[in-house]
């Protein structure tokens, strides 16, 4: 596969050089993305740290550990987010290596990076295109093939064979989560306000599906809160009127979601919860398991992103300013 | 002053050891007057990288480039938070060294700390006790310092002659809001909803502000949008009813903020904008300026609480849950 291709081109590059410092860079939903790649580094490395920052912070920020040393990774659906276009040309002129993804094969942020991935060819299952998973397969290559690289992290093969399982397991779990998701949009489909939560790898899926999916495509609000976070200041709003969508993934930080859990249980009513542990794995290691969870879950997010729309007959296609007005 | 003896213990205990990298760790409110503190070391540090981490997600994240070059930054009111406390205690079996803010001057986080530093005695001109401006002058000093001692960045000196202006400059500040602030609270005192925006080092703030202040003192729904992230999603369910709390700093990424006003202005109807380019602020050195504009802009945050929870006759001091429900 062209991907494929692609990333070895980028292996071989991350051997050329020195690396100490990862920095995950874009916007909206492509940022989200990179969450649990993050994550990944931060449990894995000793050596390599790494930030996320959303296109604009970075340039304006202008963190000083920003070098020849780094890599800058970046993703853009359309590859002409101006933010991270402009992210991108800041980044090389600091001398670091610029990777982006994006859907399309020529673009703006194309020009602007040393190397780029695409997944527009990618299919998974008999699913419809789900570009925003094919992202986070490179994304997760990327991080692992790093540490594969520079420190002979393992994980890499067990995250390979584990990708090639994904189609299967996603399938198993849109059958068994069609029935109840469809009864969740129909329960929620007239609540004006949505919370999400997560902790650890999961939280990119919480805040990418509060910002991208309720907020602007279904004109809900919406907050992702992170379950740590929630007993010290954000349980306080919680009523049995006011609806969370709770995301439990397979990571270390699995207690923060079972503790929050256990609390919207006793206080909440309005409950969707979405456990990775109750879904059939088959095929992912056990090793990668906690990594991958927020892929599986977010399969079970956006079959319920598409029920709620249908419920509330407001297309997830609809804008009211997103590429229709100046800003 | 007691705070500045334990100041001085804590620099030189800087000039013994390797330092690399600062985890922020607390949670909640505590955890959001970190943000400046990093906003600081991102700009202006090349050697020495951070991290802001809620304490639960720091301790089962368990980042592999936590160890003895290490500094943990924790923080807890009463120095009794129970994650934090195991947090403390997490980062020195790492060998990390170990520095704790409480107001208290005994608490189970000092056991667990290297050092400790007190904040209960200063007092913030005519005001009353503000404990929370106080964190952040010591959090200020402590980042500020560390570069001072590591790196000679001569930013301390002019952060100390600044933070001794702040008093006059927050009743300066006090008078010139007093007015608005309250026609605010009257106009907003029915809204179920508020968001709050910005960027850079002022998002600490706008964090804070929407998880303690609305969501916990006021039960009110909210959520802390990045000014930059603000385009790519979450400006969709702007419209002439939905309020908006910006805030807008003088730090690098204001325009991130000014973008985000003049969209506010164009498409919503309901703004509160606290901007600390109208404030006097006269004794605040331009270099640290940008820096500091975020306790400003809190002073105005603090009356604004204090002014909507008289107007909903809901006292910031009422809580269903934080410490009369296990959790």
């Amino acid at each position: 596969m062209k991907a494929d291709a692609q990333l070895e081109k980028i292996f071989e590059a991350f051997k050329q050089r020195t690396i100490t410092r990862v920095f995950y860079v874009a916007c909206g939903g492509s940022s989200a993305l990179m969450y649990p790649s993050k994550y990944f580094l931060d449990r894995e490395s000793s050596q390599i740290t790494s930030e996320i920052f959303s296109s604009n912070e970075f340039i304006h920020r202008n963190p000083q550990s920003l070098n020849e040393n780094s890599l800058v990774i970046l993703c853009s659906h359309k590859g002409k987010t101006p933010e991270t276009t402009e992210a991108a040309k800041f980044a090389k002129s600091k001398g670091a290596l610029v990777v982006s993804l994006m859907y399309v094969e020529h673009a703006p942020l194309a020009d602007e990076s040393d190397f780029i991935v695409n997944y527009s060819w990618i299919s998974a299952g008999n699913m419809e295109p789900m570009p925003e998973i094919m992202n986070y397969a490179i994304l997760y290559k990327l991080a692992f093939g790093l540490l594969y690289v520079k420190e002979e992290n393992k994980k890499y093969e067990k995250l390979v064979t584990s990708l090639n399982s994904l189609s299967t397991v996603f399938e198993k779990v849109m059958a068994q989560n069609e029935d109840v998701i469809n009864a969740y949009a129909e329960q929620y489909k007239d609540e004006k306000i949505m919370y999400t939560m997560a902790s650890g790898a999961n939280y990119g899926m919480a805040y990418s599906f509060a910002i991208c999916i309720l907020m602007e495509m279904q004109w809900m609000h919406s907050h992702a809160i992170h379950a740590g976070e929630f007993f010290h200041g954000p349980f306080e709003i919680l009523d049995k009127d006011v609806p969370f969508i709770l995301l439990m993934g397979l990571d270390e930080t699995r207690p923060l979601e079972e503790r929050a859990l256990t609390f919207l249980k006793q206080y909440g009513n309005k409950l969707v919860v979405v456990d990775a542990q109750n879904f059939d794995l088959t095929g992912i290691d056990d090793e990668v398991k906690g990594y991958l969870a927020p892929l599986v879950n977010n399969v079970v997010l956006r079959m319920f992103a598409l029920a709620l729309s249908k419920a509330r007959n407001h297309p997830l296609e609809t804008r009211r300013y997103m590429f229709k007005v100046p800003y």
